[in-house]
Formats: structure tokens, sequence, C-alpha cells
């Protein structure tokens, strides 16, 4: 399959999915005596959660389009990576409005939590088997092969990633803030121009 | 018309499909003495709906692809017979729902699995009858011509991927869960590098 | 502007706006002692009307294709002409939702069958505008000058495909059955490859 | 990064929140004596706020794409600044449905209006700081360099378009029709071919 066709479709669904998030965010109804600027207050997770995670597809989908700009056509495999690291993004409006309804609940909150930053792992699992597999690619898919060393510190990259995501979702159990802290760092750490890599 | 924005708005209604899917999957509100945990695993078939829809139009996405890259150009009835095909695409999400909603009640159930697995077989149809058309195109539509063996080596296959979903659709009389256990298996099968053809 | 990124956006709009059409189908609660058979046959105009938008909007598309496929570049006018085109495209859940929802009920089924198809009368004088506009374009705009006849007889279809909607919305003050049975053959005319035409 | 890419990732984000906006359109349900007529003309600020939210994403793609066709590559900074502004754009149908909600509501419509003029300001100053990086580009990632005096007049016009939407947020505080006026005027005055620039 052509490079071309790969990145429409994936675009297209880290798009949608993006955009979706927003539905998480909805119009509060006042109770009554309420005003409306302390109902929009309370909501803060929505927002918190919003921005994390569209955050998080944008840095995806940069790193997506550096791994497949390497590739000079896909095959099988990488086809069915790519399908199991779309599904995986698909499913975060989910992943966000779980926690972002849960966080300032008495109940439930460490596992909401714990499955927010699950989520992002198992995206950055996908991601790096995705990855992986291209940069392990023969010549005639590559673009251009990588010297050794290159494609070792980018896999090093790859899997550093993983850490915070993985320390993120351990936490959960003790902080679902803490959580919350840990993804909201990583995303603007990789979503500003300094944290660049691979 | 040109290939490239047959696919354009092809791929744009089949990622937009696939997201969409995931609104299926609701943040559960607990009831009394509820725990989240509990909540969150009472709705697995919303999850495995996910996945199985998810990846099915994943592979019709690879399919369609492939189908289409033969063509130079596309002409009218390649139009109507694609715009069918959409249309049997995008209306999974309420196919998906519907099965994820009536599997565990103890009415409709079967009716639903009926449904779902019907979906996915109107949908093979319809792609089956795209696939068809184009290739017995003329040459001048084609990119390449293939020899006659290989064309109903092609078309063989993609009969045969219409049997599981059949099977599945008339098993959903008898136990909802084996219809999803078979578009479950078709899904694995040729979302990973092992099912491929055509 | 390049004519390839107005079709992005375009396709875009048009592809979001046929799948969102799925949402109008609503998976039924049964009611005490309803079957789902029952329920599900209950919601045809849900169906009726997603199919005949569906197909509405596929045609839609490649009519605009067929448009934009003349320019060379778009002007200022074209960028306003289509947005306004796609505002139209892109309320039309709405108008189908409300129309489903509101055919079988005592009230307000002939304003809904109204509104309907006059979203569709809407939708087709925004594209006759576009249309024209690029038609009279001059050279430098145009990947081809078109013979002054075939430019007449395109201009001519362009707007005899207005009647069918003035029709069905005129005809919805009497009986808005006949409007959905006017809207779906219209559908069905030109989503088969005999309704071609421009 | 190349810019086909960051062009279809902005696109499809703009598009699917454009086509979003459609959704804070609901079918109204009938109170008792109510008419059909009566409720849908009374949802009007839902029909208002969609169509100045749906000129105002089509003119920020337009102003998007305008100022991205300038650039033969994209760096770092570029994917993050026009992250950002993707991400002030996908809130808008929150933003527009909150407007909706509240324009007619006793309590809450003037913050309802400043959120949402506050909303089109922030996608502005977004816009502002990915234009004006973009035109301060070395040579090598520009297609061309523009004239200093151009370049100012650019600067000048970007910023000149921000004022509307400081005027409208502010003026939320006093009259939130205001606010709906000043948005609708620079969205129709932008839409339209007279207010080009840039």
């Amino acid at each position: 399959m052509s490079r071309g066709r790969l990145e429409s479709f994936s675009d297209g669904v880290m798009a949608v999915a993006a955009t979706l998030l927003v539905l998480n965010i909805v119009v509060p109804s006042l109770k009554h005596g309420e005003t409306l600027i302390h109902a929009l207050l309370a909501q803060w997770p929505q927002y918190a959660a919003y921005v994390v995670s569209f955050l998080t597809i944008g840095i995806i989908w940069i790193n997506h389009h550096a791994a497949i700009s390497r590739l000079r056509e896909a095959d099988r495999t990488i086809l069915s990576l790519n399908l199991l690291l779309l599904m995986t993004i698909a499913v975060l409006p989910f992943a966000t409005a779980l926690f972002a309804t849960y966080l300032r609940e008495g109940h439930g909150q460490k596992l909401a939590a714990g499955v927010y930053a699950g989520s992002f792992l198992l995206m950055s699992l996908a991601f790096t088997a995705l990855n992986r597999h291209i940069l392990r690619q023969k010549a005639h898919l590559l673009g251009e092969q990588l010297p050794v060393e290159r494609l070792r510190q980018i896999e090093a990259l790859s899997i550093a990633g993983l850490a915070p995501y993985a320390i993120a979702t351990a936490i959960a159990a003790v902080s679902p803030y803490a959580t919350l802290i840990i993804c909201a760092a990583v995303a603007v750490y990789y979503a500003t121009p300094f944290g660049s890599g691979g």
C-alpha cells in the first residue's frame, strides 16, 4: 500500500478522535441557586482532560508522521500495527470522559485515572511496536536506511517515552491528581518545541 | 472522476465511522452501592463490539484501497457502488450499539446479533459488487489488466469472505455469543498479517 | 487557493456530515411488553431518512467534484460560495433528525417535512450558485474553457435539479410522505448510473 | 514535516469541528399545547450561533491555508503553534453550545457570551502567533521571501483582526446580543469576497 493513503486514513482517525474530545465538555444545567460561573469552574477536570488528551493525540500524530515518512511502501504487518495504534487512539475520548467524570468523585477516581493513563500507555506501546517494525524494514520498503546508532537512539527514545505513562498508571492507585500532573507534563513537554526527538 | 478524490471521501467516511464507534462506550453512572470496576466490567460487550467493529472497518478500508488502487479513473457505476458501500459502513456505529446494548438483555439479543452480523454481510456484499465491477473494467480505466486466473482467484476470495458473515447472521437465531465469536475471529484473522489476500 | 486543499476541506465536511447521520438512528429502549423487532420496525422513518440523506450528500459530493475539477485555482468568491454550500450540507443531520422524528407524529409533521426538503432546496441553490460562478470564470482560472452550448446545458441541468426539491418542499403542506417519496426518488435516480449529468 | 500532512490533519480537525456544530441544534420535543413552529423558532439562538461559528471556522481555514501555503517545510515550533490553534478551534462546538443555550436565559447569559467571543479571541491569538512565526521564517523554510512592507501589512491585518473579538468579549458584560452581532458581522464580512486580506 502506498504511504499516502495510509496517512490519509490515519490522519482522519486522529483528527476525528481529537475533535470528538470536545463532546465531553458539556453545557452545565444550573441547579437551583447555582451560578453559571460556579458550574463552569466546577467542571475544570473536563477542560484539563481535554487539553491533555488533545495535545497527546497531537504528539502521537507528529510521531506517527515521523515514523511513516521513513517508509516508501507499507507491508501488511505495518497496516496491522497501524490499525492497532489507531484503535487505541480512537478509544481516548472514552478514557478522557471517564477520567474527567470521576476525578472529583468519592468513588472510582483511582480506577478512572488508571484507565486514563493506561490508555496512553497502551497507545504508546502500539506506537513503539509500529515504529520498531518500520525501523527494521528492509531497504526496499524504506526511503533511506538509517545508521545503526541513530536507529538505536530512536528506539531508546521511543521506549523512554513509555516510562512516564507506566508511572502515571501505577501512581493512580495512590493519587489520581498525580496521574493528571504527569500526563499533563508529558503533553506540554512534547507539544512544545523543547521536547522534540525521534 | 480521479482516483484521488474518491479515496479522500471514502477514507473520510471510514475514518469517521470507525472513530464514532467510541461514542457507544458510555461512562457508567453508578447505582447505589455499585463500584466503578463492577460497572466497567459489566459493559464488556461495548468493548468487544468496539474492537470487532473497529477492526472490521479497518479491514474493509485495506480491501477498499487494494480494489481502488487498480483503477486509473472511476466511472459512474463505480461511484454509485462505492457510495452504497460507504452507506453500509456508516451505519455500523448503530448496529454495533444495538448489539452491545442487547447482548446481555433477556429480550431481543438474537435479533440484535442478527442485525449486527447482517450489517457486516451487507457491507461485504456491497464490497464484492464494487470489487467485481472494478475487476471487469475495460483496460482504459484500469491501471493494469490482471490475468484471468488471478482475477478469478480474487473474486473467489472476495465471495469466500461472505461466508463467515452469512453463518454469523444465521447462527444469531441460536446464540448471539456465537455470532460475536465468529465476527471477532474474522476481524482478528484479517487484521493480522496472516489473513492477507486479494 | 489551490484546488487540492479546497477539495480536502470540502470532502472532510461532506464525509463527516454523511457519517453523523447515523447518530439519528438510536438504539430503542423497550417499553413494557414491547419486542425489539417491533421497536426497530417502528423507527423506519429513521432508516428511510438516513438512506435518502446519505445518498443526497453522496450525490452533491459527486457534483461538487465535477464542478471543482474544472478549476485550476479558486478565487475568493469561490471560497465564499463553497463555504455557504458546506454550511447547508452540514446542517442536514439536524434536518434529517427533525423529519424522522416528526414524520409519524400527529403534530408538526408537515413543517418537519418542509424543513427537510427545504434544506435540500437550499443546498441545491448554493450548489447552483457555486457551479454557475465556476462556469463563468475567465480562462486563467479554468482548466479548460467549455463551449457555450455545453455550458448552457450544464446550467440547465443544474437548475432542473432544483425543481424536484421545490415541489417536495411545497407538497409538504399536503403530505409529508409525498415529500419523502420525491426526495427518495431524486436520491435513487442520481445515485445510480442512469441519473448522470453535468 | 512536509506541508501536505500538516494540512491534512489540520483540515480534518477544522472540518470535523465545523460539522460537529450541528449537534448543538437539537430536535425539540413539544411541551403540551406547543406547536413545532413555535418550538423551532424559539431556538433561533442555536441557528444564529451555528451560522456564526461555521463561517468563523471557515474563515480561519482560509487564513490557515494562506499562512501555511507560504511554507516549504514545517519546523517543530510551527507544529506546536498549529496544534495550539487546532485545540482552540476544536473547542468551539462547546463554546457555541454554551452561548446558544444561555443567550435567552435569565442567568449566565453575559458569561456565556464572554466565553463565546473569548474563544474566538483565543483562536485568533493562536493564529496570529502561528502566522507571525511563519512570516519570520528563514528563507530555506519559506517558499518565497516576502518584501518587508508586505510582511508588515499582513501582520497589521492579522492583529487588526483581533480587535473585534476583544471588543465582543468585553461588551458581553453589557449585552450578549451585542456580542452576537459583532461576531456575526465579522463572520459575514470575512466570509464574503469583500473582506479579503492577508
